[in-house]
């Protein structure tokens, strides 16, 4: 095993829950993993028969996208436009700077990275060169352009599309192709002043998208460690307990006891004094309180933790978000190459999915909680190290925000909703009652491009005026510009509201300026 | 074969230059595949001994993107927002919607749509499951798109990532990763009207871009038939003769015409004839001349594309463009999926290397050329049809924008022009001259923040004065809002302008006002 042989993926943690998402699948159907083989096998005999083609030899084409990937079509396009802009906008609110990687990385880059979810990368056919794979989060690209560039210092985003060969359920927004959207800052610094920060910007980016009441729990890697060494966990079983504890959001607490007990081995006992800490939820208090706790003080790393919980939570009052944050000790977030404070933030409502299947259904109940996850993330300050040949350290903290579960919940609120999702932001049609005017038409439309003015005309050179207000309706074009013989004469432009209806001469000269107000 | 074996890919013709890259690199060296085979081998080579480890047996990072692929740091991603902003914003005032599709394509999507540059697509590995290809372009996802929802009208624009295994030239801004960046409108219209549509688009983009002067050459495939035809070229030589005609923005006509007559097998006469109409340009007067030319005007195809030819010029009239558009007969761009008009458009300047190997010095004379090649398309009418199992037509007509060439002018010009790219837009830093304020700017800065300003702040208890204008200077931070005891006492913040040095008490109510009238 290599240096990086114990690192794994931010995201795969809780965030998107892929890791439980297989073990929910082998729930679902006992026999899942050879189902989902079956449907590979298909899959590839209707290609071969497509290929080989009907009764007349003639070629048909599958017309599909590749298993568990998507188009966006033009409305599902918008909605993912008005979500970017808004954490984009918060990014750049914090100062950050952006930076993109290629979509596929040296294969050794990525190998020993994510433990047993490497069987998810996708690889490239070896057609002589370099070995290739997809990238499988945007954190790795992250460390390995840090330390090939020698960076030490940055505040940086990154969206961008990762990939995973992974069961897809895409009815609650799971894809093999999907976007993630980082937020990291990589620099020695004081304690807790950017870890502050991210938290604070998870807060304004729910707060923005509008997604209803949502809670954003903290926890410290070393406080979870010291627990478990004061509660007598042999230091050998600090990883799977962990993962074991991370259940806790989808399991109940006696589920969760018997896996260690049971599963894990733990004694009895051991497994009670776990349990009554990670019931405990609070804020500065709690950490205040623990620090006294006569077991926990004792330990030198759960002290480092809660001392540095304490100075969070002094910062998170300045920056006015502790409504929101709940210190929470049965966040655990199996990844391992977190160092420090963690994090992950909650939907309040259950998301219900779009459509169900009947298999997916049986697996409703851990799907309806896990659903609420949108955003995680924590320090990891030996990342970076591990790919600098010196082993020079970099510290990091950052978030992922959970960006396509966002998208699910926005098109089904733009479904519920009664209002019309604009798919262009058209300000006017320039249109003609009469025939022959395609010319005065182009013009005109000529002259509002230049102007600066959102304008479009129909591509016929005699059309209907009914079907020129029409596309407007479709649409959502506000204005229609409408020449005639007369207005011609006039030197004017009769603007029309489509909604309204009601319409006005404006004088050739004012048509900017009116069309300008009128779409503000 | 099948039907669709002689589709090729728009942009491989001419705008990126595919095509002849290819044949370019095995002019420069002329074992030059052989050459790139024995830099892969190496590259193989190097990697499997960094995996083998050195002497201490210590595993060794590759650090390095995938070959012909480059991360972007935060100038270049500055320049490709600004780049793209304004390309966007044409597609919007024209109407445009937006589209997205998966990096790969069921690998069958792919097949026998690029001729022999099918050689170039990236392959998926095997896992199991489907056979999956990268994308090549975005024309066929578009066209596949389109078969598959049954769409019929769509004026759609695509900005995404394509994949070619091609000998990447990036000094010259050619990658194995490089983005396309497409429009196209598709739809049963009035002849001319979209075409003319795209031109005005590839005219404002290039106005805006401020790239300097360039010329948009117009042909129409069927003139260039029709020609070929009275010419005395043979029908199954029209292909071959028409890449060799494409070859004239490169190579003289002696050296054009000796490829007919020796390789092409053309009698000189019928090159000679030809060489007489590729050497015509001009304009809608061009187009009535030839309409009148005793020979062309018998063929029903070169005056079906000489009388389209005339309206689109009275439309690119109207559309204030004709100053820049040229009707050139020797423009022929070698792909097979035109049916009409195409065009390509191409800067003035030449645009020199910023890096050149000697290698590469040897085909200077070549890319030096090519470079100039900004924009291209044309109409393509029958290539949805091939996807669609009835064989329905949709016609379409678009352009690609050669964005990344486009991406290395801005980028040389930044390198050269003495401005700084700011890669933050931070309007403010919240800084103090004296000891424990840090809560004083962590709460100014949350508040900031609250009110929509963007606002950084020195994540250190207590950093120096100097360190904190030193980063406004070096990220072009313009302001700096200073805190110290008397400030806090009179209710007032510093602003002081870091360029000009100059500093003003601003009451704390007023602070919002006066950053935001100070940062328009």
């Amino acid at each position: 095993m290599n240096a990086l042989g114990l690192v794994s993926t931010r995201l795969c943690a809780g965030l998107m829950c892929r890791r439980s998402a297989v073990n929910l699948s082998s729930l679902r159907f006992s026999s899942g993993m050879t189902l989902s083989h079956i449907d590979e096998e298909v899959a590839k005999l209707l290609q071969l028969k497509a290929q080989l083609g009907g009764d007349e030899g003639k070629h048909v084409f599958v017309l599909k996208t590749a298993k568990g990937t998507r188009d966006y079509n033009p409305k599902q396009m918008a909605i993912r436009e008005k979500v970017f802009n808004i954490i984009i906008s918060c990014f750049k609110r914090h100062g950050a700077e952006t930076i993109d990687s290629p979509v596929f990385e040296l294969k050794e880059t990525l190998t020993g990275k994510y433990g047993e979810d490497s069987k998810l990368i996708y690889d490239l056919k070896d057609q002589g060169g370099e070995l290739l794979s997809l990238r499988y989060d945007l954190t790795v690209p992250f460390a390995r352009y840090l330390a090939m560039n020698k960076i030490t210092n940055i505040k940086r985003y990154h969206i961008a599309k990762v990939y995973r060969r992974d069961n897809p359920a895409m009815t609650r927004g799971r894809y093999r192709e999907f976007y993630q959207c980082d937020f990291d800052i990589a620099g020695q610094y004081d304690a807790m002043i950017p870890d502050a920060e991210c938290l604070k910007i998870v807060y304004e980016i729910l707060n923005e998208l509008d997604l209803g009441d949502f809670r954003i729990k903290v926890n410290d890697r070393r406080i979870l460690d010291g627990m478990f060494a004061v509660c007598g966990v042999p230091d050998e079983k600090f990883r799977t307990i962990c993962s074991t504890v991370d259940k806790l959001d989808k399991m109940a607490w006696e589920d969760v006891k018997k896996e260690m007990v049971n599963e894990k081995g733990l004694s009895e006992d051991v497994a009670d004094r776990i349990g009554e800490y990670v019931s405990m939820q609070g804020g500065q208090d709690l950490a205040e309180r623990l620090l006294q706790d006569p077991k926990l003080s004792q330990n030198k790393q759960a002290c480092a933790g809660l001392t540095d919980m304490k100075l969070l939570f002094s910062y998170l009052e300045l920056f006015q978000v502790t409504d929101k944050v709940v210190f929470d000790l049965s966040l655990a977030r199996g990844l391992d190459y977190y160092t420090g404070v963690i994090y992950e933030a909650i939907l309040s409502q259950t998301i219900p999915a779009l459509v169900s299947t009947p298999a997916e259904q049986n697996g409703a109940d851990e799907a309806g909680v896990s659903v609420g996850s949108v955003a995680g993330g924590g320090r990891y300050d030996g990342l970076v190290g591990m790919f600098d040949p010196k082993g020079r350290k970099v510290p990091c903290v950052g978030v992922s925000i959970g960006i396509e579960r966002i998208f699910s919940i926005m098109e089904q609120k733009a479904e519920a909703s009664s209002e019309k999702v604009r798919t262009t932001e058209t300000q006017v049609l320039v249109a003609s009652a009469q025939k022959n005017l395609l010319e005065e038409r182009l013009k005109l439309t000529n002259a509002l491009w230049n102007e600066g003015i959102k304008a479009e005309v129909l591509y016929k050179k005699n059309p209907k005026l009914l079907s020129q207000l029409q596309h407007c309706e479709e649409t959502g074009i506000p204005l229609v510009a409408i020449l005639g013989e007369q207005e011609l004469k006039d030197g004017v432009v009769k603007l029309r509201n489509v909604v309204s209806r009601e319409e006005v001469d404006v004088p050739r000269a004012d048509l900017v300026d009116e069309i300008k107000k009128r779409t503000l």
